[in-house]
């Protein structure tokens, strides 16, 4: 079959390699869908830490090249021994988390179904057990979940971007009512506009320099979209939240000027949570963090609980309308090409590209 | 009276100036000993956005010069009109909290006994309403909190140090059977060892480069004390944790080392409270934070709730055996020589100078 692989930044190649075969307690998937993820450009661009380059990944054993691809969907085609046969069946449609963790019942963080942060964390896609970007992959059953029946398909690439989106909204103070600025119209700050929606927000506003982004942000619900080159955020935000300022500020822009923005948006005891991950660290502005007694949180990837928590969410309709993020459809053998360098060329306009393998 | 006044950087003067007068509501307190905050050193070096230097302060209407010194203890004088004399005594030992803010019923911060996080926030000491390192000082009623009998009155200046140390844990995620780390064996630091073991601490490990502050945290009943020029104190933590790491790491250090040790000490899902006031915005690690879901929170000064709280739990002698923080006595005259100038000069040995006006 043909497989996209990483072999190092600037190597991705179109593979010949075997179709994968189910082991004992996995899946064989015909992927459908798969969408290229801002990680999977910073590996592009850069090695990172995720890459097993030297030393082959403690859990999958593999080392590069390896696999690509993280967010994607498919249909089951074939079910190895031992599957739950009760709930899977071949001719399913699903959606993968694609969380590698050490999985011992030692582990205080993987015990806990708190995968994302065991010290061994890693992902599908970056570190072995294949990658998304291929015709089929293999999967243990424990990461497969049903995408519910009336969700097309190539939606389905969208649920692990969503799941970022919605774990982040777990773990920071948001409730609902609040009002919140997300900071960064990036595939998950737009992402981040829905699920706020649909957990009760009362007002979302967006910080985002590109036309075309805060415009999307629009579509998807944003109540109010800031050009933070020509406007003052955090003055804006304090005017439409009676001068209090934002409940909670999700920094999905991973530059500093946007987390400067968060700090002075948020208001006094309120939340910044970062979705971003970050090229170099940034300079921090704490004294004007202490000054609101704000708290600053991060997160990675989602807990065991998220993908049920979001695909029920989705199965009831409650996000829809996220079509809109997909802007261009192209085949495997274009991943770099149509893929990779388009999203790097076309920075403000392309936000998710779909390879249909 | 004598009263040292700022004027502004390197200059602090001992000024003779008019005994103050207690308005309605004000108790006029003869200061006993009056401790030299780290701020105030600050504000002796460089000029503090609290400082008013051109415009008067909106609150007190003061500018510079205004009095200096805000930790402080002293006995009652005399009681201006409309004092509750079912409470207020000539004769009383008394410890004043120095904040500063606009306490109207419409601010969503004073109105709720958070007056440190008041937009308007500021301090006795500071921004005028007079200073500590005076013989004499009127103070609102409100401000003013009884010492328990048996303390002398001389460790009553460091009840307002020890009402930071007791906020900061109040609003860290810290519990009862944690460890916790502390990184900078400072003032705020060291008294923070005796917060933490009064609250149920199951161990406290403190980073501190100074050998005699290593010490001294020792005397104050830390667990394990590192040198952070030697060891690898996030190694070290994690080596007694059974590989867990900090539940909270206070950060009092105020140096960026310090800010990473705080991140690599922490446990996944962990707290750092940091307690530093920055000179400049620390570059800040926020990938491993990440990689740990762990949260950072600031604090400043104390809410309403807090001095009543541990002057109760210092009553109860839970806080007792903070002498040795007390390294010199000095009279009024000489508090820029020997007082300013000492702490400069013996940054490893000095921690708290008393000032006995």
């Amino acid at each position: 079959m043909k497989a996209a692989r990483y072999y190092g930044p600037g190597d991705i190649r179109i593979d010949d390699i075997p179709e994968p075969v189910p082991k004992p307690g996995q899946v064989k998937i015909k992927v459908r869908s798969i969408a290229v993820c801002g990680s999977d450009l910073h590996a592009y661009l850069m090695l990172l830490w995720v890459s097993p380059v030297n030393e082959p990944n403690s859990i999958t054993k593999e080392k590069l090249p390896v696999g690509i691809g993280h967010e994607f969907s498919g249909t089951i085609v074939d079910l190895g021994e031992d599957v739950d046969i009760s709930h899977f069946s071949v001719g399913q449609h699903v959606v993968v988390e694609p969380l590698i963790s050490c999985m011992s019942d030692y582990c205080a963080s993987c015990s806990a179904g708190r995968r994302n942060v065991c010290p061994r964390m890693n992902f599908i896609g970056f570190a072995g057990w294949g990658g998304g970007m291929a015709e089929y992959i293999t999967v243990d059953q424990e990461l497969v979940h049903d995408l519910p029946p009336q969700i097309p398909l190539e939606i389905g690439a969208m649920m692990e971007p969503l799941a970022v989106g919605w774990h982040a909204v777990n773990r920071s103070e948001f409730k609902s009512g609040d009002n919140v600025l997300v900071v960064g119209a990036g595939p998950i700050g737009l992402l981040l506009i829905k699920v706020l929606q649909a957990r009760g927000a009362a007002w979302v506003g967006v910080s985002e320099p590109a036309n075309a982004r805060r415009e999307l942000a629009l579509t998807l619900g944003a109540n109010e979209v800031y050009n933070p080159l020509t406007a003052n955020v955090s003055e804006e935000v304090r005017r439409v939240t009676d001068g209090i300022g934002a409940d909670v500020v999700f920094e999905c822009s991973g530059i500093p000027a946007g987390l400067d923005t968060a700090i002075q948006a948020v208001r006094a005891r309120g939340n910044i949570m970062n979705v971003s991950v970050w090229e170099n660290p940034p300079a921090f502005d704490v004294n004007h963090l202490m000054a609101r007694e704000a708290s600053f949180t991060a997160v990675i990837g989602y807990e065991s609980r998220v993908f049920p928590e979001l695909l029920k969410a989705v199965g009831e309709g409650k996000l829809d309308g996220i079509e809109p993020l997909i802007t261009r459809k192209i085949a495997l053998k274009d991943v770099v090409q149509k893929g990779f360098m388009t999203l790097l060329q076309e920075k403000e306009t392309q936000i998710k590209i779909l390879v249909q393998p």
